[in-house]
C-alpha cells in the first residue's frame, strides 16, 4: 500500500500553491489574483477590474478536487474559482476578493458545493458583499444519491454533478442573462442532477501515510470526495456490474432523488477520481449508455466522460445524470473556453451508430482461383521457372539455413522459409496468373504472409508489394524494369525494417545485388550476364556477413546484443536464403534463355 | 501491491473493444469501422466515403496509451486511428481498411510511433495500399531521450512527442496542403521533438499481477510506454528535482537529440502516463516553464498539461519539448474538434503574469480607530446600553453555557461566547461608531469573527452582515427596521448554516423572537412592549430545546449522532446564550427608555 504514497509533489504544503502556478502558466487565458499564495484565486484574465459587463459565476471550495474548479475557469462557464486548502473550504477574505475582482453591475452568482464549511465561508462573503453593495446569489448543490436522505443540518453532499451547474448557469451569464435568471438556471439544473461514486483506493494526502482501510479485493460504494468512507465495501466486481448498481441506486424510487421516469431525457457524466485511466472510463460508458436507454427507458442526450472532479490520487469513477431539456441542452452545447470542460460531447448523438463500411480492395480480383491452366507466354514460362528454382533452392537449404540461424537467432529460419517456399510452389498452380509479372510478385508477397509469421514474413510482403507497385506502372517489364523493382523493395524493406548495409539482414545480399544489377544494365552488358553478375554478387554480399558484427535486433525495447565472437564465421542466414533465392533464380533464367535459344 | 491490479474492467480481453464502444458512445463526431471488433479502427463520421478531400492523418499501434491515438481523431488533427490489442501493434488489414475508408484523392499520412511491430505493419498497408492506388506517405517519430544514441536497427522509442506531430500534420493536412507537404511539416515536426519519462509505479495488464519491479521509496527513469524497465531506478524525490533531471537529460548537449540551443523557442508538454492527479502535473509544469527559460534560455511558447499517451494506470510524467517556430505555433494554434487535444493553451504566454488587483473594499473606513471620544445620540446611548448588557449577560453566563455544552457538544460554548463578548466590549470603545446603528452592527461581526472561531463564529458574522444589510437601507432606524433586519439575519444563518426551527440551534431562540417581534409590532404594541415580549419568547424557545432531538451536527460528513436519551432536560448552549443576549438588551433598552421618561 506504500506506493499509493507516492507523489510527485514538493513540500506537501505547497501543493495547491503549486498547482495553480503550474494552471496559470499552462493557460494564457488564466490569471490569479492578488494576495496569492494566501488568497487563492484562479479568474479569468480578460474579465477583471469590476467593469466585467455579464453575471459573473464563481465557484470553488477545498482543493484536491483538480481540476476542478479552476481549471473549469474560462468565457462560458466560471468567471472565477477560489481555492482552499487540501479538502478545506477557502477563507471568506479569499472568497470576497474574487468577488471583488471580477463583479460588474449584473452581479453574482456562487456556486458551492454542499458542505457546511463552503456554505458558511461562500455565505459570509456573500452577505459581506451584499452589505458593500454587490448583488449576489448563492445555488448549493447537493446531488450525492448514496446516501438515504439525511434528516438534519448537513444535506446532501456535492460531487461531480456541480460540475454541470457551474456549464448551465456559465452559459446562460455569457447569453447576457440577469442574475435572477442565471441563479434560476442554475437552481433548476441543480435539483435535476444526482451522482454516486466508487472507489477502488483511498485516496492520501500529500505528505500522509495511505490508509489500509480498503482491501485488495474491494471496492468502496458511495464514497465522498474527502476520504470518507463510502456507504459499503463490496468486492471487486466487473465494471459492468458496478455499473448497474450505481445507476440503480442513483435512479432509486424509494430515494426519488432525481426527478427522472422512464421516458425522460437526460445527460451522462463519467468522471475518473484521480488515478483512474481513460481507457477504464469509457468502458464505464460503454455500459451506462445502453443501460439507462435499454432498462430504463431514458434518453441519453449527451455523454461526457473523462477527468472533473476527482478526490487527488483516488482511483475509481462517479456516475452523474441530469435530466435534460432543450434549454440545459442548449447551455451544456454552448462554446466555452475553460480547459477542463469537455469538447467533442456537444451536438445530438445518433440514435445508433452503424458501424461504417469499407471500401472493397480494388485487387480483391487476385483472390479468385484460377478456373483454368493458363496459356503461358514466354515471360510467364520464364517467371515460373525462376520462382520453381528460387523456391526448390530454398527448400534444399533449409538444414544449412536452420544450423547457422541456432548460433546467431532463434534457430528457425530454414523452418520459416521452407514453409514460404513451399505455399509457393502450391499457389502457383492455382493462384498467380504468371502472364502478369506484377500481379505474381503481389501475390507470393501474399502467399509469403499467409504462411511465414514474424518478422521476416512481413518483410518479405513488404518487399514483394513494393516490387509490384514499382512493376505495375509499365506495360513491358524487362531486365529494366525488374532493376527498379528491386531497388523500391529494399528501399521499402529499409524503410520500415529500419536496416541498413552491414546490419546482418538480408540487405546486404539484395542491396550489393541490386548495385551490380543496375551498373552492369547501364554499362549495355545484356541482361543474362548481368543478372548473373548480380547473384555473384548478392553471394559474396552474404558470405561477408560473416564478418559484422550484429546490430541491435528487430524487437526494439526488447534488444539484446549478442557476443561479436559468436558471429565469426558464422553468416547472416537472412542474408544466405536471400542470395541463395536470388541466385537460382537467375540461373534458371539463364537456363531458359539458352534453351530456348538452342 | 495487489491494489494496483485493480481495475474498473470486464473480461480482460475485451478492455480495447469495450474502450472504443465508450469512445464512440461518448463522441458524436467519431466512428468505428466495419469489420468491428476485430478491425477496431476509429474515424471521423464526416470522413468517410473515400471522398474526403484532404491529405487524410492515420495513426495507431498497440492499445493501452488512451488517449492516444483514438482520442486524437476529429476535424484538424487525426482523420482515423487504427488500433492493436493492449502493447499490440494492429494487424495489417485494419490498418489497410483504416486507408481504404478515408483516404480520398490527396493521399494519406501514416504517423507512427518507432516500434518494430508498427513499422512493419504500417509499412506493409502502406505498400499494399500504395500497390492498390493510393498515394501514402509515413513519418516515424522516435522522440524518447531517455538512453544513448542507439547504434542498430531499433532507434529511439516513440512516446508522447508524437501527439504534437499529429496536431502538426492534421492542421497542414487540414489547411489543404499536399500530401508532399504534409508529410514535409510532420517530418519536421518528428526531428525538433524530445521526450522523457518517469514513473512512480510499473502499470499492470488486464488480467495480470502487477510487478514488483520498483520498491516503494524508488522511481523509474527513462521508461518506456510498455512496462519496459527505466534507464534508471532512483529513490523518490521532490518533483522539482525530477523535472531538472529530466530537462537535462532531453536537452543533453551529449546526444543532441533536440535541434535547441540558448535563444530557441519550444513547445512544452507535460503528460500523465495514466494514473497521475491533474494536480501533479501542473505542479511539473510550474517548475518546467521558468527552468527552461532561466536555466536554458529557451522561450516556452506554449504548455500543454494533460493526459495524453499513457502506459495503462501507470502513476508518473513524460516531459516532451519541441523546437517551435512560427508555422508550427500556427499549427498547434490551429482549432480542432479532437476530445483530447488540450483546450486553452493556444494563444501567446505573456511573459510573465502580475496577479490581478482586487479592488478595495467600499468599508474600509470602518476599519478605521475612533480619533476621538464621539459624541452619542439618543439612539447611540440606548445601542451602546444594549451591547453592553448583551455582553456581560454572556460573561456571566459563561459556566452555565460550557456546563450544558459539555453534556452535548465539545463544551466549550461559553469560553467561545465570553471570548467574543469581551471582544465586543473593548471595541466598543475605540472602533464603533454608535450613532451608525446598521455599522455598528456590522462592526460586531468583524469582532466577532476576529476572536470566536468555528462554526459560531462565523454564524454570528453572517448574522451581523445580513442584519447591516438590511438596516442601512434605512435612514431611520425603528423597531421595524430592527424587526425586518432580525429577519432578514435568520434567513441568512438558515440558508447558510443549513439549521431551521426545531435543529437545537440559535435559531430556536431568534425564530419565535422574530414572529413575536413582528406580530406584537404589527398589533400596534410599543416598541418597549414589542421587544420584551419578543424576548420572552426568545427564552422561551431556547427552553424548549431541552425536548428536542439533536440533529446531524454541521460538519457533513463527519456526522455523528448524540443519544437522544442523553439531551433530555439538558437546552442547546446556542439557543440559551441567543436568548440570553437578546433579553439582556431588550430590557436594558426598556430601562435605558424609562430613565430618560421618568
Amino acid at each position: 500500500m506504500a506506493l499509493q504514497g507516492k507523489k510527485l509533489i514538493n513540500n506537501p504544503d505547497d501543493v495547491v500553491t503549486e498547482f495553480i502556478e503550474g494552471l496559470v502558466e499552462t493557460y494564457p487565458g488564466l490569471q490569479y489574483l492578488d494576495g496569492f499564495p494566501e488568497i487563492k484565486v484562479v479568474l479569468r484574465a480578460d474579465a477583471v477590474g469590476g467593469a466585467y459587463d455579464k453575471v459573473a459565476v464563481i465557484s470553488g471550495g477545498g482543493s484536491g478536487h483538480e481540476p476542478a474548479h479552476a481549471g473549469f475557469v474560462g468565457p462560458g462557464m466560471l468567471t472565477a474559482a477560489v481555492s482552499g486548502d487540501v479538502f478545506a473550504s477557502p477563507p471568506v477574505d479569499s472568497i470576497l476578493a474574487a468577488i471583488r475582482a471580477v463583479t460588474g453591475t449584473m452581479g453574482c452568482l456562487l456556486i458551492i458545493k454542499n458542505y457546511t464549511g463552503d456554505r458558511l465561508n461562500f455565505g459570509l462573503a456573500a452577505e459581506q458583499a451584499k452589505s458593500e453593495g454587490y448583488k449576489i446569489e448563492m445555488v448549493i448543490v447537493g446531488d450525492d444519491c448514496a446516501l438515504p436522505p439525511p434528516r438534519g443540518i448537513a444535506g446532501r453532499r456535492g460531487l461531480a454533478g456541480t460540475i454541470l451547474v457551474h456549464k448551465v448557469a456559465g452559459a446562460a451569464a455569457d447569453a447576457g442573462l440577469s442574475l435572477a435568471d442565471v441563479a434560476a438556471e442554475a437552481k433548476h439544473a441543480s435539483e435535476a442532477v444526482g451522482t454516486m461514486g466508487v472507489a477502488l483506493s483511498v485516496c492520501t494526502l500529500p505528505g500522509q501515510v495511505t490508509s489500509d482501510r480498503l482491501g485488495p479485493e474491494q471496492i468502496e460504494l458511495g464514497l465522498g470526495i474527502h476520504g470518507e468512507p463510502g456507504a459499503a465495501v463490496v468486492e471487486l466486481q466487473t465494471v459492468d456490474v458496478v455499473v448497474e448498481h450505481v445507476l440503480k441506486q442513483i435512479l432509486s424510487q424509494e430515494t426519488q432523488y432525481l426527478p427522472i421516469t422512464r421516458g425522460s431525457n437526460a445527460v451522462l457524466l463519467i468522471n475518473g477520481l484521480g488515478a483512474t485511466p481513460v481507457m477504464e472510463l469509457m468502458i464505464a460508458a460503454r455500459k451506462a449508455v445502453p443501460e439507462l436507454q435499454l432498462e430504463y427507458g431514458i434518453a441519453v442526450d449527451r455523454v461526457y466522460t473523462g477527468t472533473f472532479m476527482t478526490s487527488l490520487d483516488m482511483a475509481g469513477l462517479s456516475i452523474t445524470i441530469m435530466r435534460s431539456d432543450e434549454n440545459i441542452l442548449q447551455r451544456l452545447d454552448a462554446p466555452t473556453k475553460a480547459p477542463a470542460w469537455p469538447v467533442g460531447s456537444e451536438g445530438n448523438r445518433p440514435p445508433a451508430k452503424f458501424p461504417v463500411a469499407v471500401p472493397p480492395s480494388p485487387s480483391m480480383k487476385d483472390d479468385e482461383i484460377l478456373s483454368e491452366r493458363q496459356e503461358l507466354s514466354k515471360q510467364g514460362c520464364m517467371l515460373e521457372a525462376a520462382i520453381e528454382a528460387a523456391a526448390k533452392e530454398l527448400i534444399d537449404l533449409k538444414d544449412n539455413l536452420n544450423d547457422w540461424d541456432s548460433k546467431v537467432g532463434d534457430g528457425d529460419c530454414g523452418t520459416t522459409m521452407y514453409r514460404g517456399a513451399t505455399a509457393i510452389l502450391e499457389d502457383m498452380k492455382t493462384r498467380y496468373h504468371l502472364n502478369d509479372a506484377a500481379g505474381t510478385v503481389n501475390e507470393i508477397g501474399s502467399t509469403i504472409r499467409k504462411v511465414m509469421g514474424g518478422t521476416s514474413g512481413i518483410l518479405y510482403d513488404i518487399l514483394c508489394k513494393a516490387a509490384y507497385a514499382s512493376l505495375k506502372q509499365n506495360k513491358n517489364i524487362t531486365a529494366y524494369e525488374w532493376a527498379d523493382a528491386l531497388e523500391a523493395s529494399i528501399a521499402a524493406v529499409s524503410k520500415y525494417g529500419g536496416a541498413r548495409a552491414g546490419y546482418r539482414t538480408m540487405l546486404d545480399a539484395l542491396i550489393p545485388a541490386s548495385t551490380v544489377l543496375k551498373q552492369s544494365l547501364k554499362a549495355g552488358d545484356d541482361p543474362v550476364t548481368a543478372f548473373i553478375a548480380s547473384a555473384e554478387a548478392a553471394s559474396a554480399g552474404a558470405e561477408s556477413t560473416k564478418q559484422m558484427q550484429a546490430k541491435l535486433h528487430l524487437q526494439a525495447g526488447r534488444s539484446s546484443y549478442i557476443s561479436p565472437d559468436h558471429l565469426v564465421s558464422i553468416p547472416d542466414p537472412g542474408a544466405m536464403a536471400a542470395a541463395a533465392w536470388y541466385q537460382a533464380a537467375a540461373l534458371s533464367v539463364k537456363n531458359k534463355l539458352h534453351a530456348s535459344e538452342s
